[in-house]
């Protein structure tokens, strides 16, 4: 194997690989990339046995070969070589060893066998469809924060994507809860995502996912099937595991009779929010809202630091209402609120409280309360 | 006590008294700042036993007083107030608690006894001079690195300070080792530091100091005795005990026959150590220099995972050496360079490395050898 590619070039495919690779391995080759030049091109492979990465560049191909380095090692060096270089990769499979070089610097790295590189198999995938990268963005940035870091719960550590009833028709949809607050994420369901099983994307995988999400243009691949996951652009394609297990009947907890509604400005509400937990514990990060006529006043009382107390101009018209959240909660979703008002729709203190931006009812957030 | 002030103005006071503040107390009113209101000013004070920063600043005062308040409680709540509110701070001695006020925010945060508060002794001071703010950030700037993390070896875990003799005359010093690397720093000796007893400035005290050196135009007040330093501008005035021991004769460590002189540009050849260090393991951190007639080749060769080489042009004309040193010590010496090349100056591959800026001697710096 012999080719020739620009620094810059190299060093978009390798970092998109080496992020899936994991930084501790007890299988070497598993902390390896495996690089293969044909023809006109060089695909570099990444995985971690759930998930699998390819990142395809065009490059001067001299020589086709395959051989596996070390991704970080290889993403270090690239990384700090200088800025339009022309970097060479040559593979000596004798002495085990990939050469390196660009202008006056040489590496010669250690390899493994590409024979012994973990190539995920390949897969029947029983949906196949096309969605633009804003809105793949939009489903899973506002769903994933509510994703369960409970390992025992392993069917909540990651986002249920899956074809449901919108409120405007059938919709394609990213659910995540932990148990405490719950995200509900719809968007329009493209064609030929009709038939999709609903799969449990992994935390990881969201996260991956995400890079190839940046360009607003970009025509995502999307095919799924009961076990696996995969997202492609034309010049890479994310792979992944789904999670095996069964995602909780979450509609349930969705309250539908919810009246008591109380609309704020999202930023005002939560930069009070961040102010008056200031004072509180750091095991109970408890704030009380107290509602009555247009007006919030958010309190925290922390016996042994102080107290905090701010008061908010909202619309609300029900009967006077005192209810307590975890600051950190309601952080958080105030915080995917991005042009209107926040509206919260209360029951009574006990029950679960909803939350949705205006009166858009494609993005739904509920959230516990908690004695205070 | 009742004072009003801006937000930004009891932000900036806070800030520095906060920073001394240690994050793990065991003893409560150490994580207090003791606030101060009197005339037309208020003075926030806060110490960690060894340093003391007080902070003064002009206030509406409306009722003199005193009381003391977590510092990172009332450091938080401050800088997440809006920029321009008028803050109302108010003691009620009586509930022992201190009132916050700004708009419709309103915090009461648990106070300390002001009497509990430990406010250091003054001392007598045995000279006194004035220091250029950009002077100061030089010598402590250029040597901190070199500071020594061992602490059995207490004597090197700050900077000596101490007035020498220095190849253009009398001059201020600043020296810091840790057995591997050392670095010597001088200054022209301002008038009233001749007596100056030499004092150990303790690694904490180097970084607080750092922040009151910011303003170029800023004349640094400094007090020395043989237990205290004190570093004062109008505002803020901190003060630290020095390490009680005796800091050793570095003078013996610094090579003065090393003759073999190479000069090289100090970027080009930090960034060649960086890539061809990529490969080493991260036990040994050896980069091997050759160096012959104008030419010098960096390797590094760790049997695992590679071997690099990078050839880079300098000016050297004395016969062929080889030298091996860790390449943590040469990326950090190599960084203090700011204008001129860096001069090497070597004797043989088994003695101390002397480097400088050119032919400045004001700063120095040394480095020990390893095997290769």
């Amino acid at each position: 194997m012999k080719f020739s590619i620009e620094r810059g070039t190299l060093l978009k495919a390798v970092s998109q690989a080496q992020s899936v690779v994991e930084r501790r391995n007890t299988i070497p080759i598993l902390a390896n990339v495996l690089i293969e030049a044909e023809g006109d091109q060089v695909q570099f492979r990444a995985t971690d046995l759930d998930i699998e990465v390819v990142d395809k560049t065009p490059a001067q191909v001299e020589r086709a070969g395959a051989t596996t380095v070390s991704a970080t090692m290889l993403h270090e060096i690239v990384r700090k070589l200088p800025d339009g270089a022309l970097v060479t990769l040559v593979d000596d499979s004798a002495a085990g060893r990939l050469s390196v070089e660009a202008g006056r610097s040489h590496f010669s790295l250690a390899t493994l066998p590409k024979e012994d590189f973990p190539v995920m198999a390949s897969s029947e995938y029983h949906s196949n469809f096309s969605a633009k990268a804003p809105e793949l963005r939009r489903l899973f940035d506002k769903s994933k924060f509510a994703i369960s870091n409970e390992e025992t719960r392993y069917y909540l550590n990651g986002v249920y994507m899956h074809v449901a009833d919108g409120e405007e028709g059938r919709a394609l949809r990213c659910v995540a809860t932990d148990g405490h607050r719950l995200a509900r994420i719809d968007a329009a369901l493209p064609a030929g995502a009709e038939d999709m099983p609903g799969v449990i994307v992994p935390r990881k995988t969201v996260g991956e996912l995400r890079k190839l999400l940046e360009d607003d243009e970009m025509d995502i691949a999307v095919s799924v099937s009961e076990t696996k996951i995969r997202f492609a652009t034309p010049d890479i394609t994310l792979t992944s595991k789904v999670i095996d297990g069964t995602f909780p009947d979450y509609t349930r907890v969705i309250p539908q009779g919810n009246t008591r509604k109380m609309e704020v400005d999202a930023s005002d509400f939560a930069r009070a929010v961040d102010r008056v937990a200031t004072v509180s514990s750091e095991r109970s990060r408890a704030v009380k809202l107290q509602i009555d006529d247009d007006r919030l006043v958010l309190s925290v009382n922390a016996p042994d630091s102080g107290a905090a107390e701010e008061e908010l101009a909202v619309a609300y018209s029900d009967e006077r209402l005192e209810i307590g959240f975890n600051a950190k909660y309601l952080l958080e979703i105030a915080s995917q609120v991005d042009r209107e008002n926040a509206v919260f729709l209360f029951n009574s203190a006990g029950d679960p409280t909803l939350m949705r931006e205006g009166n858009d009812t494609s993005a739904v957030y509920v959230v516990m309360p908690m004695r205070v």
